[in-house]
C-alpha cells in the first residue's frame, strides 16, 4: 500500500530554486525529549539532578544505554570521497547528503542520527577518530567512502568499535538487490540457485552484492569491473582477487557481451552502459537491474523489449531499488537487539523481510515502495530474530 | 519578569526515581526541518536533488553556511575530566551533562547543538580530532575539562579551528559574575574600579573571572588558590604566574582571612569554605558571591549577617549566578555575526547586557532569572554589536 503512488512515469521535475530553498539552514534540528520550562525541569535535566545520572553511569557503564541518547544514535559518517555520482567532493560538500541520510533514519527508522563528516581520507585516522568518539553514538552508518578504501575501513571499524557498523553503499544495496531478485525469481518461476547472474561493477556495491548473492546460494555468478570479467586471466588483488576465486565457474573471459550471452540476470552497479544487443542476447525471461543513477546502464524501456523484469534506482520507473528499504530497519533491529555486529544472517533476514512485503510479486512490483508503511518494522523484526 | 518565580527558599526536592525517569533514553532528539512524506520530498531532500546542493558547496565552500545545519550547530565537547563536582568520570558518564547542555542551547539560545564526548584526555589528540570533524559543526562549547589542561586546550582550539570556541566553565562563569558584580556595585553605590575584590579559586572559573574583572577595570584584585594568596612569595608557573603578576597590588601574603580583611567583594569559585569571622572582617556594604555548588563557601544566610549583597550558584536562594544566562546568547550572537573568535569585547558586552536586564537592581535581585524571557536575545544583540 503505497502512500503516494506515482501515476505517471515522467521524471520528477525539480527546479534549483525549490531544491536550494528546501536545504536552507540544513535539514535537521535538535528537539528536546522533555520540557525545560520550570526551575524544577532545569534541576532535573541539568544541575543538580544530572549528577546522579552521571554518577550512576560511572559506577555501572552499561547504564549509559538507558540514560543517554547514544545507545540509539546512528552516526552517519563520511569522508566525502565518493559522494553520489559526484566523486571526491570533500567533507563539507558531502554534508547535505549525510544530513539527508540522517533525516531518512529519523523518518523511516524512528532513530536519532547525526552526520559526522571527516577532513581526512586516511583509513587509520578515520578509525582513530571514531574510536575517540565512540561513547557519543551507538552505531555507525558509513556512507560514500571510495573503494577499495571502504572495504578496509569498514573491516577495521568493525574490529575497533564494539557496535553495529555498516557501509550502506555496500550492504544496504546488497540487501535490497537480493530482496528484489528474490521476488523477480518468483515472477519468472525460477529458483535463485539456478540463475546465471552477471554483476557489472566491482566497487563498493558490486562487491557486496556479489558476496550477498553467494551467501544466498547463487552458483553461477560472473562479476565484471571496467576491464571486463573477473577471472583467472586477470591480474587481481584484494577483494577482486577473492571474488574471482569464487565466481565465474564457466571460466569466461572478455566483456559484458560475453558475460550476458545466455545469462538470466543482469545487475548493473557501475556507471557504464550496456548495449541493447547484449541485453537481447540474454535468456528468455531475463531479469535486468540497471541501477546506475541517474543514468541506468540500459534504459528501462529498452531493456523491457528483451527482459521480463526490469528494475532501476530511479523513482520514475517501476521497481525502484532504493537503500532506504533496508538501512533504517537494519540499524533499528541491530540496536533494539543489542547486537554488536551486523552479520550476514541479519542481512539475509532483512532481504527476506523486504521481499516478503510484496505479497504477490509481479514484473512491475518486485519491491515495496520506499514510502510504504511497515517496511522498517518488518526488517527490524527480522534482524532481531536473526541476531545471535 | 520571571516565568516561574520561586516563592519559598527550600531546596528543590528531587527523587532518584523522577530524575532517572526524566533521563530515560536521553534528553535530545533529532527532528526534520521539512517533511519527508512524498516521493517529491525524497527527491528534493535526498537523491537526486541533494546532489545539486553538494555540487554548489564543492564549487563555493561558503555555501555550506547556507545549506547545511553545521554553520549554526554548537558542538558541546568534553573529555569528562572535570564534570560538575564529580571529577574525572570519563566520556560516557559525562554524556548526560553534555546532553543537558545541548538541551539548554536549544531551549534558551534557539541553536542546534550536539554533544561530543571524547575518550582521550590528551590535549593534542583532542585538537586533532576536532580539526578532523570541523566541517560537521559551526562552534565549540568546551565543557568540564580539567584545569590547567583547559587553558592550553582552549587556546590551541581557537588557533586550529576557524570558528567560535569557548570553554564555558571559564568564560560563561566570568561573564555572569561580571554582570552580577556590575549590578551589586550599583546596589552599594560604588564604581567597580574602586572595589577591593578577592577571588578564591584559581582553576578554570577563578582564572577567567579574574581576567574578566581586570579587563573590566578592576584595580585591586587578590586571587587565592588552595595554598593561599597568589603573590611574589609563591613559586608559580603558567596562568597562575601570569595572574600573580597583574594582581595583589598591596603584596598580601597568607590565606583567606588576610585577603578578606577590609575587602569589598568575595567571589568564591573554589570548593573550599570561608569562616564567618573572615566575612565579618570585610568592609561595610560587602558583596559575597559564594558560588561553589552544591555547598557555597559560606552559607548565604550566614553571609547575609555581614554582607549587603549575597549571591550563590543555587536556585533556592536569591541571585543565582547561572551560566545559562550567558552561553546561549554568546554563541547565538557569535554565529549570527559570522564571528570567528569570541573576543574579550564580546564577553564584556554580554555581561553588560545581562546586567542591563535588571532595570533597578536590589540586594535581592542583581541578575535576571535563568528562565526569564529575552535574556539570550539581549546578549546575542550585544555580542553582535561588539563583533569587529
Amino acid at each position: 500500500m503505497s502512500i503516494h503512488a506515482r501515476t505517471d512515469r515522467s521524471p520528477i521535475s525539480l527546479t534549483d530554486a525549490e531544491i536550494f530553498a528546501a536545504h536552507e539552514g540544513g535539514k535537521l534540528e535538535i528537539a528536546l525529549s522533555a520540557p525545560l520550562e520550570t526551575q524544577r525541569d532545569l534541576s532535573i535535566a541539568y544541575t543538580p539532578g544530572v549528577a546522579r545520572v552521571s554518577r550512576a553511569i560511572e559506577q555501572a557503564p552499561d547504564a549509559a544505554g538507558s540514560y543517554t541518547w547514544a545507545s540509539r544514535l546512528v552516526a552517519v559518517v563520511s569522508d566525502g570521497s565518493a559522494v553520489l555520482g559526484l566523486g571526491d567532493i570533500g567533507a563539507s560538500a558531502s554534508l547535505p547528503v549525510m544530513e539527508g541520510k540522517s533525516a531518512l533514519f529519523r523518518r523511516f527508522g524512528g532513530l536519532n542520527s547525526i552526520p559526522i563528516v571527516l577532513e581526512t581520507n586516511d583509513v587509520d585516522e578515520i578509525v582513530e577518530t571514531l574510536v575517540r568518539l565512540r561513547s557519543s553514538f551507538g552505531a555507525v552508518n558509513l556512507e560514500d567512502v571510495s573503494a577499495p578504501r571502504c572495504f578496509e575501513l569498514e573491516s577495521k571499524l568493525i574490529e575497533a568499535l564494539d557496535m553495529p557498523v555498516m557501509h550502506d553503499d555496500q550492504h544496504g544495496t546488497a540487501v535490497v538487490v537480493l530482496a528484489a531478485l528474490t521476488n523477480a525469481a518468483r515472477v519468472v518461476g525460477r529458483p535463485l540457485e539456478s540463475l546465471r547472474i552477471v554483476v557489472s561493477g566491482a566497487g563498493a556495491a558490486g562487491v557486496a552484492v556479489s558476496e550477498m548473492l553467494l551467501h544466498a546460494g547463487v552458483r553461477d555468478l560472473v562479476v565484471l569491473d571496467s576491464r571486463g570479467v573477473l577471472g583467472p586471466d586477470r591480474q587481481l588483488d584484494g577483494v577482486k582477487c577473492g571474488l574471482a576465486s569464487r565466481t565465474n565457474p564457466r571460466g569466461l573471459t572478455g566483456g559484458i557481451d560475453v558475460a550476458l550471452a545466455g545469462a538470466d540476470v543482469f545487475i548493473g552497479v557501475s556507471s557504464g552502459t550496456v548495449p541493447e544487443e547484449a541485453v537481447a542476447a540474454m535468456s528468455s525471461d531475463a531479469i535486468v537491474f540497471a541501477l546506475s543513477n541517474p543514468d541506468p546502464e540500459v534504459h528501462p524501456e529498452v531493456a523491457a523489449r528483451h527482459a521480463r523484469v526490469v528494475a532501476t534506482g530511479r523513482s520514475d520507473f517501476p521497481n525502484q531499488i532504493n537503500n532506504v528499504l533496508a538501512f533504517p530497519g537494519i540499524f533499528r533491529g541491530a540496536l533494539d537487539a543489542g547486537a554488536r555486529r551486523i552479520t550476514t544472517e541479519m542481512k539475509l533476514a532483512a532481504a527476506a523481510a523486504i521481499a516478503g512485503m510484496v505479497e504477490a510479486p509481479t514484473a512491475e512490483r518486485i519491491v515495496p515502495s520506499p514510502l510504504e508503511a511497515g517496511v522498517a518494522d518488518a526488517v527490524a523484526a527480522a534482524v532481531i530474530a536473526a541476531t545471535d
